[in-house]
């Protein structure tokens, strides 16, 4: 059986290792859509050698040249307004939501209100919109399966088990970089030496959050709206390793951990082949050459982040959207040298105090949010 | 809803630990039967405080006290046919067979026959008579249940899987007490040092086969039993901490484990509450203070049981029956100061070259091999 797959943001990291299990699974997928933010070169190559229906490709001025590299055979999107059109066709059976950051969160929106499941990896549309999307979800049927590494690791522990017998999960989490830099250091961290993650190879965005410890953080709030557990439900352990993606603790203290070599295409085939797990000839994890795995608890002082997390997910409604598009405008000031590696979570914490709580906050108060908070960060001195 | 328990070995560790589970399960749990070797006192006391419709006494001598004590209140069957009739009986949900060695086969057999689902401690039961239990299952619909630590985390890790998918189970094993003692020096261990394990608390035969590493290789057979995977899809990963209980790899790459503190009560109360973690107060896995958890190969040349069960396997029919009876036995004349501790897998290992082979032994075939194999050992000098 075929399954028609869409895949937003097809040229990032997610995008291209989707394209990767794709050729793994071979018949049993069909690509029917790709998008892109801006990078036609390869765009234009994944159409060329995928065939999709169409293609979306927001930069509005790379529209033309993909439609004329394409010689008109392939129907091209442009726009924002392109994106989210292709993310709420359902004439596919999933879509694959590769994209970074906020920008992710209405196409997440759009995909699932057209009744389509989403593979996700834009853990931001749940950290934002995570209680829209759910109801989104039981009015169509859809389903999100999660691609994030821990999330696909707690999904897979929970396969045959019953959500009334879960104690606890423990998300795991390297570290990242400066797990053991000296945190008085903190304050001359380069953009360089934050996008150096010791295990993952991934984006630019989520590295940096691997850095400051939010994507643990971020992945709190995922895991709150993906598995239904409050807060004090959610722990974290930092392991060096990334060999065991995370576990889950039943009622009996019995716990269950997914473990493999720390390679994204694992997570994303097991979303899009679920509920079995598909042959591939991917590198194997030999429990030998690995020799140990280390636990260590994480250090709140040092990656204040984590802390900001919880304390949104606790005081919810619009909170944990505001952290979110702070951070993300914060890691981009940052990477463009505006703002110190220190300055992240102090930003974060001024916006999440003083932006307009809303406790049920639609889309829209949602995008308003999103406008108030980036101009926040960009005020920020 | 009320399941009804009968334990089989009720005075041993695993007996003593499924009334722990008992008392934590409360009315989830009836115990109809009880049986014991020979340990009057504690059997008398376990009737007492659990009310039982009957108890078994293997010791024929001792039932009479057994007798006298209970003042007739409570049925006292006596001697191996008493503890026979007692496994076949039909009026219970579950058998917790938590007998030691071959002893324990029979009752396996008894209780799949009567229909009855059983709770499998007994590993020795499937090592020696696999195919007769598996074909008397087909045939009866009872199910069985490992109690195992391993085979408990492989059932657990399986939940809501395929067997299709399943690439191969990696066994965890601590290595025993000697994993790092230096092979020349073998020939000294005494009965003491070997029974003094680093991690499990366990009865006298098990954690002799611990010291040998036997006990993993009967595990291998087991798991061929359980789960139907062949020889080379078992693996042993040597795990000095037994906090991974084992593991299972998918087609994928994903692997999935069971963890836990070195705690009996958890598989046992999985078996009896499957597929149900029921909630319990024992103590949690405390990742932090674990702090790391480490791997190594399993050392087959001063593990030589190791290998010895693996052709067991290969070589199929009557061996491993052979391999396990004549591993029972070295290690009862070991511990009796007979023979030396190198000495188990040499005698195994001539005892396998030089039985009867039978490719497809009968029940019987199975008793008179016991008998042979345990003379063959009881003669080697």
């Amino acid at each position: 059986m075929t399954k028609k797959l869409s895949i937003l943001g097809s040229t990032g990291s997610i995008g291209e290792n989707t394209l990767l299990v794709a050729d793994n699974l071979g018949e049993q997928i069909d690509i029917l859509y790709l998008s892109a933010n801006r990078n036609v070169e390869r765009l234009i190559d994944q159409a060329q050698n995928y065939h999709p229906k169409a293609v979306a490709i927001v930069d509005e001025e790379a529209g033309k040249e993909v439609t004329g590299a394409l010689n008109n055979q392939i129907e091209v999107l442009t726009g924002r307004e392109g994106l989210l059109e292709l993310a709420g066709r359902d004439d596919v059976d999933i879509v694959m939501n590769g994209l970074v950051g906020s920008a992710g969160m209405e196409p997440t929106l759009r995909s699932v209100e057209a009744g389509v499941d989403v593979a996700l990896s834009n853990k931001e549309s749940l950290v934002m919109a995570g209680s829209i999307i759910n109801e989104a979800k039981q009015r169509s049927g859809a389903k999100i399966f999660p691609v994030d590494s821990e999330h696909s690791a707690i999904w897979q522990c929970l396969a045959g088990e019953d959500m009334a017998d879960v104690r606890k999960i423990i998300l795991t989490g390297s570290g990242g970089p400066f797990r053991t830099k000296n945190a008085e250091t903190f304050i001359n961290i380069t953009p360089k030496e934050a996008l150096n993650h010791p295990n993952w190879d991934m984006g630019n965005k989520i590295t940096i959050d691997s850095a400051t410890m939010m994507n643990k953080g971020l992945e709190v709030i995922e895991t709150y709206w993906l598995f239904g557990l409050k807060a004090d439900e959610i722990d974290i352990v930092v392991h060096p390793q990334s060999i065991i993606h995370s576990m889950v603790e039943f009622a009996d203290r019995s716990i269950k951990a997914q473990l493999g070599v720390p390679d994204m295409k694992i997570p994303i085939q097991y979303a899009l082949t679920y509920p079995r797990h598909s042959a591939a000839q991917w590198e194997e994890l030999d429990f030998i050459k690995t020799g140990q795995l280390t636990f260590e608890a994480p250090d709140l002082e040092k990656f204040p982040c984590i802390k900001l997390a919880y304390e949104a997910l606790r005081a919810g409604g619009s909170t944990p959207a505001v952290l979110n598009v702070a951070n993300e405008q914060a890691v981009y000031n940052f990477l463009d040298g505006e703002i110190k590696f220190t300055e992240i979570p102090a930003i974060i914490e001024k916006a999440c105090a003083e932006h307009h709580y809303i406790a049920e906050p639609t889309l829209e108060d949602l995008l308003e949010l999103e406008i108030w908070a980036t101009n926040f960060v960009n005020a920020y001195n």
